[in-house]
């Protein structure tokens, strides 16, 4: 390749996290053409990450013998607010930025212009694209991780509001006056159903249950992790099944929602606790469809599923924002 | 007019409520040209109703002097879940019916091809396109009757999901656990910030508070409305006082839930309860603020208003939904 555009469009992603920086070359029906990871090394400035993303972009060209002028389009996904209209990563908590002014930088170094997302809505779009939301009229992605990150694609949309801000499904409250979340606001999906939610209910679970088996459990596993009230159901223990019933309820309560307000196609899940696959997905379905409302064509029921492309989702929706 | 076309486009809207017909000839732009209204007479058969749909839009076309061949778009809004892409009314508790092919019955004895839409999802377009959200990339509609009614408007697009239904926002949770709603959750927004839900705990103020002037308030005016706590306020009652903020922290939940997961430019109250105005309009403001997430461009902050049009959004929504 050579500038001339005579072979399939190329386009660059990069999935900006808190420990790799992840680059990809993309095809534009999804399909990765290469790969880069750097590290992040943080703490370090903003101009500093974004020269090693410079670095991993054209890295990850080099590796297909492109050079920039065969991208058809770039994009980056980032934690924190972004507004892409602007080109300015407004706030990311987890980078320890404000107001930086990404879109210029990388266009003075690499001469082309870049699409900025939250990396939860790039996420999304990259399941929506090549994922298990191929296809779908629409799809809203939860990450059930440490927080309760989400994306929403509406019609091969990222949906980011007036405000060039993402959308924070984590942040709607589902039981006022509830938990401290981190955001501020008490009650939030994310302080019910992340990972970190269901660990803090396992440790209530020990406290209440001290003869349960959670106690080794967690002693041979060397801490409490998400998995590990799970392990304690299968082995039948009363308060490792109780736990994950009341998680399970909560997370129901926060699908619910999403169905009500958005009616998507499929509801996918990702991050730590969606692992569990279906130990985690057929209650969930159950507790969550008498709570759908209205009557619906029954074809049209709202599917809930797992994610299937993991990082790489990022990277391949960050790429292909700037498609069409 | 002649059918040739010669003056602005026409189009017809018409809101279907449980107790009028109301249809409207309305311009591009919203302005309304002729209305004409028609008791609905429930009980009776769908195709009872909408034989007075077609008079009702007939009438309106004939007080400006039109025929059905001037029509340029026409849409109908209903109570209930509409699939606009097969032209039926799946669904509608309010009327009373279910699975009526409303379009094809609209084209058989008017010769026009209708569009379908929930009824507070037209109201929102209306209120996009002519009232208090003209103009806005993106807008939210609640509307705090006897239920919590919402419709949400991004780009110019109603939101309706892939099932065909409506954004269902007063079936969101936000109590997980909470009190009983008509849609078989617990703790939905419309169990706390309809105007019924304000009437519960006004009942609930007067058990706790037998000496508060709510007694003689409720006797002098008949009865408990969605007003009586907010006059109660206003003449320094405790009690009175009590329930506004509670209501108005219920209600604060609910629309800090709407941005976080929206976004939208506005956000607008409309319903017996948004007649309050400031007096709601004014602490409900405050309290959503700190409830936002993220740190978004200051310039950018969500409006939350009142809705201008009234019934008018209705006919407005649901004759320019098939406008471009």
């Amino acid at each position: 390749m050579n500038g001339k555009g005579e072979q399939a469009m190329i386009y660059l992603g990069v999935d900006l996290g808190g420990t790799n920086i992840k680059a990809a070359a993309v095809m534009e029906d999804g399909r990765i053409l290469s790969e880069t990871f750097l590290p992040t090394m943080l703490p370090r400035s903003a101009e500093a990450v974004t020269e090693d993303i410079v670095n991993a972009m054209g890295q990850s060209l080099e590796k297909i013998g492109a050079v920039w002028a065969d991208v058809a389009g770039a994009g980056v996904g980032c934690p924190g607010t972004v507004d892409d209209e602007s080109g300015m990563i407004l706030y990311s908590n987890n980078l320890g930025w404000a107001h930086f002014a990404m879109r210029a930088f990388l266009k003075e170094r690499t001469g082309i212009s870049v699409r900025l997302a939250n990396d939860a809505n790039a996420a999304a779009l990259g399941e929506s694209i090549a994922g298990c939301a191929q296809g779908a009229h629409s799809a809203v992605v939860l990450t059930l991780g440490t927080g309760v990150g989400s994306g929403v694609v509406l019609n091969g949309k990222m949906l980011s509001g007036y405000t060039g801000a993402a959308s924070e499904l984590g942040h709607m409250v589902i039981l006022a006056d509830g938990e401290m979340c981190t955001c501020g606001r008490r009650g939030c999906l994310e302080s019910y159903a992340s990972a970190s939610a269901l660990i803090r209910m396992t440790r209530e679970a020990m406290t209440a249950y001290p003869k349960s088996i959670l106690h080794e459990l967690a002693k041979r596993e060397g801490g409490i992790s998400g998995k590990t009230v799970f392990l304690a159901k299968e082995l039948g223990d009363a308060a490792g099944t109780w736990t994950v019933e009341r998680y399970i309820h909560f997370l129901s309560i926060g699908v619910a929602n999403v169905v009500n307000i958005f009616f998507p196609e499929i509801v996918a899940l990702s991050g730590g606790v969606a692992n569990q696959g279906d130990r985690l997905l057929e209650p969930l379905r159950q507790e969550v469809w008498p709570q759908v409302f209205g009557r619906v064509r029954p074809e049209r029921r709202v599917r809930i599923e797992c994610c299937t492309l993991g990082y790489k989702a990022g990277v391949i929706g960050a790429a292909l924002m700037s498609r069409g």
